[in-house]
């Protein structure tokens, strides 16, 4: 047997800061020398960031991946920790005479390296290219088709990239047929409610058909709309879990593995798998430690733990530092509000009573009391006067005075945004935004929406879990109680609540997952139990929506088909699902 | 020798539209056995219409297409053209078996069929999927890989789907080891400037490899940001143009074909190659009429055609008839006033002056000469009254302030689009948009920005063009001479101009070209002569921008690299080009 002591940098990367990126890289891999790991690894991607998307066609920025992948193998050595073998993902491309089917462009790759004694020694390409959800892959890079295997302490370690075991073939057979000892696979998977245990079967599976133990790599972080979740998983190659990382934290997860030593006779080189022997000579034997198995978070806790980081990293990751955001006393906003002050301290979050004629005395003390409960900035700004400059000019009624009204909010919180430099928060929900039950350029305003993937009857449990940890850490629970528990209300004329205009939330958030995640049909809905007259009246708001949804700010994705990229709709389309 | 009659019918199909297209199909098919065709072939998914995106993701979708196609063939008999054979593009999943990189979907598929005698007698399923550019084809459709060819009057016709021609080998090649004598290409490929000569010699390249005749059948019509151009084109197998169809409108091509009689033996079939005789018999000699080929546009009037088509498809296909947008008497908004009269007639244009106490007395006074010249429905709403109210409560001052009396007039526009139901259009350009020169929530504000791919060089292009086109037609010009001739202000503070804060139109816009559709990083751009300060102040500016992008209108696409859906970067990137 060889022992092999291995460390997953599970770290929080930033899209196109090469320089920060590497620093990143240099700072865990100390920490993983000085924790006598033989072997660590980074994510999919690190050096650039992920993901990358068009900016993978610019062959000014594959060249400055390659320059700082090898300027990073130099500074490495500088750093003292040459002798550790340091697997990074970075941005490459195919080796000259690669195909390609458009042949204008220059072949980006999505490539795994491993770096020693101050140079680059193995590079891998990933096989697999997502397309669908999310993912662009196919659109910018080329597939490759090698697999590389290095050995290190004795051990052959296979490499592979995220997509690579989510199909069947591929590198984990080619692994399996290289005789690898260890699997290491680097991770750029975004969130999903629900999603771990999804990865850790799957983890479990290859590990099985590889014949070998598997370690599962992700990034941690939020990127514009994707939020990385971290939770690596060390597997055994019968399945059993042998370390797990933190979620929504950065981490070193350092694990010590009792391997086969390798059998595989480099000399007899399986076709398609570039070996490199990085280290030949097995570990002395040493005394293993125990490795660290994160606790998990509860369903709700997860989401909550989501929305903030994906916050958090989309104003500093922007260069920015506090928010604004209107109060209106009712419970989007109030939850909205927490999720800032937990994100970037209630110093920098500025919140904004706005107040107009239909306003109720309930939620100007509401607001006023979430204000107090969190100490954000708390401002107070009554929209009668723009209202009415506007009223007598134009004079509009119904729909369009409604809309003014959140167009007016829209003006001032865009004016103290553009005058103090705080980004604009939207506080929509998934459900108001799926139906379109909000103003385009009102209180869509922003730029970073935390709720647009979040629906209501979440938005609800999100509130109740928040106030429950603060009561269980002894501290003031951040959302008024009559936030939560008061009847939803847009108050933007007399006792209108929003019920007048949509179903019951629990009954449109439960069509709305089956309609827009589930891309299930009117007939499956009504066969599913909805009643006939409200699934059209949801389909039909919602297919309706679509060309608003266009326009509203970027915010976390927690679901398997938000509304953003992954769901990619025409805006003028005929199409009715109640017709079909 | 045989003859044949090909019609092929240039129409302007409706995303989702499944009972109008059809319809189309049916009219136009009367048509075409009217004028005596053998055969008629109708555009890529002119059935669904085209692009759908991840429509074809939904079973009752897919669904409704197949038994759209099924009626179709019926309804063609019963309208007395069902021994005219007709093909048609549709959606269809992929054969039961089939496999796909996504085991969780049902393999749609982009496909042709062709129609005869009340059945589907022959199916084709595109080889070449395009995932570049605004195609998105790897994520929604799985490709087929058999060819079909279909016997009509004793002729061999192989069938081929847009990108199929684009990549080497493939249907090109399956078709002369066939035999084939015509290649029947159906097409859904978006307007490009200076695209036309590529099409052709791509054509007549396909031709001479396929070693026979060649039909290039184009949708027309705007879909969201996609202008279809028609343009469709007949080629002979030495690549000679026997016919050519109009640019930006809906045509019969029908064109009298001299080829040879087909020799190819159905029992005899080629691996991959489905055999389907429609009509064995070839047809009695007739006497051939002369083929049309449609004058070509000028560079500047096919551009400003596009912007035409894509607007009034873009209300239409919304559901709506008339528009309303600022006028400023500057250029961008005299432009889009004239490109709005012109799409959906003066009598729908509402053009609305909202000066400010910034606002020159030529600016009111251009506003009001263009309300004259078009005849357009003008209103005068002064912004001073609306930006005092929040002024005098919100103390905004520089930029704050500027963008405040940008949003004001958005307010007013989006005010009376809900009350009167127009759609509003923002006036804003390329040049602006790229570098972010624009107010968000302000003159940014609208539901389609027709000059969004349109450089500010090429506005006063587009101006200059359509006031010639009106002397020439001894009209009054649309556009106020000064309009064109003046300096471009953004009259948001006094005596302020464009040049204030951008280098010079000429000079932006050609390194725009260059660093936006051609890819090019800041080195190439300092090697092509520009000055080193103005390269680094442009591509700062467009890095910055983005973010802004995001929340803007759709507008028609009419450049290789627009900024939208074929733009892909992400909103939060530490990449700055100029690190490069």
């Amino acid at each position: 047997m060889a022992q092999l002591r291995l460390a997953l940098a599970q770290v929080n990367a930033t899209v196109g800061d090469l320089g920060g990126n590497a620093e990143v890289v240099r700072l865990w891999a100390a920490k993983a020398a000085e924790a006598g790991a033989h072997l660590v690894a980074f994510p999919e991607m690190v050096l650039t960031g992920y993901p990358v998307e068009d900016l993978a066609l610019r062959t000014s920025f594959v060249d400055a991946s390659r320059e700082a992948l090898e300027g990073l193998a130099r500074d490495l050595q500088t750093d003292g920790v040459g002798e550790l073998p340091v697997v990074v993902g970075y941005l490459d491309r195919a080796p000259a005479g690669s195909r390609d089917a458009d042949p204008t462009r220059e072949l980006p790759q999505n490539c795994a390296a491993v770096l020693h004694r101050g140079v680059v020694v193995a590079r891998y390409a990933k096989h697999h290219l997502p397309t669908y959800g999310v993912f662009d892959e196919a659109r910018v890079f080329t597939p490759g088709h090698d697999l590389a295997v290095v050995r290190v302490r004795g051990v052959d370690v296979a490499l592979a990239i995220c997509e690579d075991i989510w199909q069947e073939g591929g590198p984990v057979a080619m692994a399996r047929e290289a005789g690898a000892e260890l699997l290491l696979v680097l991770n750029g998977s975004p969130y999903e409610r629900d999603k771990d245990d999804t990865r850790l079967a799957l983890a479990a599976r290859r590990a099985g058909q590889a014949q070998c133990a598997l370690a599962y790599l992700n990034l941690v972080g939020g990127q514009d709309e994707l939020v990385f979740d971290g939770d690596s998983i060390v597997v055994d190659a019968d399945g059993s879990v042998l370390a797990r990382g933190p979620q929504f934290a950065e981490d070193l997860l350092v694990v010590d593995l009792d391997l086969a030593e390798s059998t595989f006779d480099p000399a007899d080189v399986t076709e398609g798998v570039v070996f490199t022997a990085v280290t030949e000579e097995p570990a002395p034997s040493y005394a293993a430690r125990a490795a660290p198995e994160a606790p998990r978070l509860d369903p709700v806790g997860e989401v909550y733990q989501a929305v903030v980081l994906g916050l958090r990293d989309y104003v500093r990751k922007n260069g920015m530092s506090s928010v604004v955001l209107g109060l209106s006393g009712g419970i989007d906003s109030a939850l909205v509000a927490a999720l800032a002050c937990d994100a970037v301290g209630a110093s920098n979050v500025v919140g904004v009573s706005m107040p107009s004629e239909y306003s109720s005395e309930h939620s100007k003390d509401d607001a006023a009391d979430l204000a107090k409960r969190t100490g954000l900035d708390y401002r107070v700004q009554p929209i009668k006067p723009m209202v009415e400059a506007f009223l007598t000019h134009l004079g509009l009624t119904g729909v369009a005075e409604e809309n003014l009204q959140a167009r007016c909010r829209g003006v001032i919180l865009m004016g103290l945004s553009n005058q103090e430099g705080h980004l604009t928060l939207a506080t929509g929900n998934k459900s108001e935004l799926a139906t379109g039950y909000s103003t385009i350029y009102g209180d869509s305003v922003g730029g970073y929406a935390p709720l647009k993937d979040v629906p209501k009857t979440l938005v609800w449990e999100l509130a109740t879990w928040r106030n429950a940890e603060a009561e269980r850490a002894g501290e003031t629970p951040p959302i008024p109680p009559s936030s939560i528990t008061k009847p939803p209300s847009a108050e933007l004329r007399p006792g209108q609540v929003d019920q007048d205009s949509l179903p019951p939330y629990d009954v449109l958030d439960a069509i709305l997952e089956l309609y827009v995640s589930g891309a299930q049909g009117r007939a499956q809905l009504v066969a599913a139990g909805f009643e006939e007259a409200v699934v059209d009246k949801v389909v039909s708001l919602v297919d309706r929506a679509e060309w608003k949804r266009r326009q509203f700010a970027p915010g976390p994705k927690i679901s398997a088909l938000a509304f953003g990229r992954d769901r990619r709709l025409p805006i003028t389309s005929r199409w009715r699902e109640q017709d079909s």
